[in-house]
């Protein structure tokens, strides 16, 4: 991998993401220092207090000043206000670039607010846990998976390569499409699947005729499965929907008319299509598992026994 | 843990359930031999080989000649077929159960052909995994997880309190309610699950804009999490489906209304209402991992880096 170097990085929010970049750039050598800014006191100070950062400061427009690299790791409905306030302050040739799960609402919001000279190109690393704050980070975070870069028409070649072996030495392998196309893409891989699990929680929380209680106790049947989606950050999310809703409205008008199709096969104990849906799906695991996206230890690897109480 | 033992178990059908309970039988030594019946000759010899039984049989009434305890494991549609042939062979006082998802129609398939002296107590451990067949059987399958046994009315209080202490001795805490409320509880925390895992994977595989490689892919934004559930043994799944309808039913009908208000919440941009739902849904993973049901390593423990690809 060639080399690729930036004298100072700016992390703009210091959660999950800026955390992991943080632990992934000290691995690799690829910061001279770093400066972050988040919103709230007690997390600048985790931040700095866990070596993550340099330096941290109370306003973004202070954390981006001299920085040739700026990473936007807020949630999305935070990119404007954000864009604007560091636009007079961003260095000439810096390249700006953010982690957010949808792309078209960040061109909408961000790239208005750049200036001439600034290298503004959007990334998503496919890589995520459902754990939140600047403790939940780890290093390994983006190492084998994706991260998409969605370039905007007239992006200097020069900066796009540097970007891009930067998220190579992070540990992710690199694709570049479309904002548009990137939001159909991941309506579909990972928005509907969290909206689905937020929803089945929340109407397996809502039963009057099984307690909570039983519900807890009988999850290995597979409803904790979808809990761990469902334990995600919550601002993140509602500004995911908020700002893909076309893409994700039309996954779940698909998902709710396959389901009308299931839930009348249950109905009329037509049992050939259920058969017949429930065994093309076998097929989709096993191509992820190929492809290096997940475990093929059964049963995620769960440890069954006294060590798991 | 008082002691209990059979002299002969008969396990009928030889997939992931019986392979793993013959396996914690003789790691507790609760089986003085254990004689076995599938339905394929290829699953009988694997079964042999494997060491799981110490005899096999072509048919399931042979199987059970001589058995203190007879256990059927066989997808819920064979049960019917599968007790009337065994029913003028079962030893006066033996313990009849299962392992089946669904008890209602257990009962229904099952009662009328168990003779006078003979144990009928249905039983269903609450563990699984997405592999099957007679290799995917380990046995610490059942440990720290929960066993529900749906006891008739009249059943013999010693045959009750000794397979009671049998599930105990392969390592499951122990529940007893009445069918009809089993079937509903696992409605919740198994069946809906799986039939939203099999759905959201049917409806990503027929998506005509975003291409199946790119669902591969991309999948460790979420989906990968559904994929392990709608990997499940399609047999099973389809019989536990037409088993169960009025309480799936019940569940997809409030599942489909909650679905429905998040939709109305995205389109009409309602941030509050999103906001709200994704927050209360965290809590019950917390529950879930302090009653010892999951992993609390994040992503659930899944590796990141070259050990996966």
């Amino acid at each position: 991998m060639s080399e690729v170097h930036f004298s100072k990085v700016a992390l703009i929010g210091l959660g999950l993401m800026a955390s992991s970049l943080s632990l992934a750039m000290r691995r690799a050598g690829l910061a001279g220092s770093i400066s972050g800014h988040a919103a709230t006191k007690a997390t600048r100070d985790k931040a700095l207090e866990l070596g993550l950062v340099d330096e941290v400061h109370d306003s973004a427009a202070a954390a981006v000043v001299g920085a040739d690299l700026v990473v936007l790791c807020v949630p999305i409905g935070a990119n404007a206000a954000i864009a604007e306030q560091i636009a007079p302050h961003l260095e000439p040739g810096a390249i700006l670039t953010d982690v957010g799960s949808v792309k078209a609402a960040v061109v909408r919001d961000v790239a208005p607010h750049v200036p001439e000279g600034v290298h503004f190109i959007p990334s998503h690393p496919i890589a995520g846990s459902e754990r939140s704050g600047p403790e939940a980070g780890f290093a390994e975070l983006f190492d084998g998976r994706w991260c998409i870069m969605t370039p905007l028409e007239g992006t200097d070649p020069e900066a796009l390569e540097k970007l891009h072996r930067f998220w190579q030495a992070c540990g992710s392998s690199i694709d570049i499409m479309t904002p548009s196309h990137h939001d159909l893409t991941l309506a579909i891989t990972s928005h509907l699947p969290h909206i689905i699990a937020y929803n089945i929680v929340g109407t397996a929380a809502d039963l009057e005729m099984v307690t909570r209680s039983e519900v807890i106790k009988y999850s290995a049947g597979g409803f904790r499965d979808f809990t761990r989606l469902a334990a995600s950050d919550p601002t993140m999310w509602r500004d995911i929907f908020l700002n893909n809703k076309e893409a994700v409205l039309e996954m779940l008008g698909r998902f709710s008319e396959d389901l009308t199709a299931l839930q009348r096969a249950i109905r009329w104990q037509d049992g050939e299509t259920l058969f017949k849906m429930f065994s093309r799906t076998r097929k989709i695991r096993h191509s992820i598992i190929d492809a290096g996206q997940d475990t093929d230890i059964p049963d995620f690897g769960r440890p069954h026994g006294a060590g798991d109480k």
